[in-house]
């Protein structure tokens, strides 16, 4: 099988132009077929600021509302998924700039609303209305459509909005649409994962860069947890790439963005295999 | 050689969703490859407002500055785009939204600083700015990158967005665009170019929307503007139009977009030939 490399950049990247630019080189370098998936950064904040938008929380979690759901499609789908395809193609990369609905790559599911406190907490019955945000499920993912590009020689660029089918665009977190394009590839393609985010990978000491921890395989997931190697916010995130490993992606990497460079080397970040 | 069918609408229909729906409904319903083609509408202008943006007009010609540009590619290419591509995929057209950028489909020149006033008035020898204008050549479309998507099947969208080819997106005019697009497509399919505006066609009597003129060829275009059935507005656009004939395409229309279903049975808008 064709070797297929997804990478997902989030906001640590896309708000910095000097890491996006030295990213987006070492992107274009790749060798083979590869798509990019980014997520929002500052510049949404910074926008529905400026319109007037008062983000809404309910306990910490984000409301897309409808003028959210408008200001995000302006800013991901616009303005950075559209310079970052620029930039793409200037260095040599023939990027294509889409979101889900674009080609019915990720048709998504209106999340419904919910009870999501804990029984016998002051909150519990309480029902929240997450608005336009999408969720994926195993069949949201139209490998024909990416194929084709690929095929074309077209480098796919996503971004984190999708759509249900039925006219409705949908706020979709960038993280779950690259785990969701790399699962629903490796029916075509010998799928590799690359999260970018801040660290430069899971750290034995969280305070000292070089105790990168190099490959964890399945096995060794949970002894890790156990002696406190993986801890906090890398728990979850592991998880989901080892859910991901299990559902036919070949490996996951989990590292820093300007570093990309040295995955050809065998030395990016964390490996995550079966 | 194959069909292909262009569109270009404005404003007129982007604004107004009642408008739009059908005119998507219709334009899914035509036979064979298409292109659509679109410009903006109130929604920059508003947008522009809303984040207190000036629009800037030197002697009536509007200069896209960077902010415009930030505005124009948010709205054009996210906003507009995005919604237009999820109502065609309800509608069952397999629709992919695009900038110039994207795939390299549209390359432009930024427009040198000029001198545009006539000799001897107020202004001669005053230069403008347009800002980030791209205007087009006869290089300006990647056919195959077109052809490619064309072939497996997608329904190109196209907005008034383009690149230098350098990083940098451009402002580009969208009835320019359909243009281009037509001239250049027409090395590989028999075109038709369609421009949807806000009257039914080319009419005898300006207020009479029974009296459109159903052809002109290209030999009665310069009687017509004599006899003064072809005026004003109407002798650009005519001209545009059967430039892009004498370049190659097959025909152009002129008509209203709620209108379209009737090209299929010869009464849509004035039909423009060689």
């Amino acid at each position: 099988m064709q070797k297929l490399t997804i990478i997902k950049i989030g906001g640590n990247v896309i708000d910095n132009s000097e890491s996006l630019h030295r990213f987006l080189e070492d992107f274009t370098s790749l060798d083979g077929p590869k798509i990019l998936i980014h997520g929002g950064g500052k510049i949404a904040t910074e926008t529905s600021a400026s319109l007037g938008i008062e983000a809404k929380m309910v306990d910490g979690r984000r409301i897309t509302d409808i003028e959210t759901l408008r200001v995000v499609t302006m800013v991901y789908a616009g303005l950075i998924n559209k310079n970052i395809v620029a930039q793409l193609q200037a260095k040599g990369a023939n990027a294509i700039g889409l979101t889900g609905a674009d080609g019915n790559i990720i048709k998504a599911k209106k999340r419904p609303i919910q009870k999501v406190f804990p029984v016998g907490g002051d909150l519990e019955g309480v029902e929240i209305d997450y608005g336009f945000v999408g969720d994926l499920d195993e069949n949201s993912v139209s490998v024909p459509s990416l194929s084709n590009l690929l095929q074309a020689g077209f480098v796919p660029v996503l971004c984190a909005i999708t759509h249900d089918g039925e006219t409705q665009l949908l706020n979709t977190n960038a993280d779950t649409i690259a785990s969701a394009v790399a699962v629903a590839m490796s029916a075509q393609y010998e799928t590799h994962l690359v999260y970018c985010f801040e660290k430069k990978g899971v750290l034995k000491d969280v305070n000292d860069d070089a105790t990168v921890v190099r490959e964890i395989r399945s096995a060794d997931f949970e002894p890790l947890k156990a002696d406190g190697t993986v801890a906090g916010g890398m728990i979850p995130k592991l998880h989901n790439a080892f859910e991901a490993i299990n559902k036919g992606v070949t490996s996951v990497y989990i590292g820093k963005a300007d570093e990309l460079a040295e995955i050809a080397t065998g030395t990016f970040g964390t490996k995550l295999s079966p």
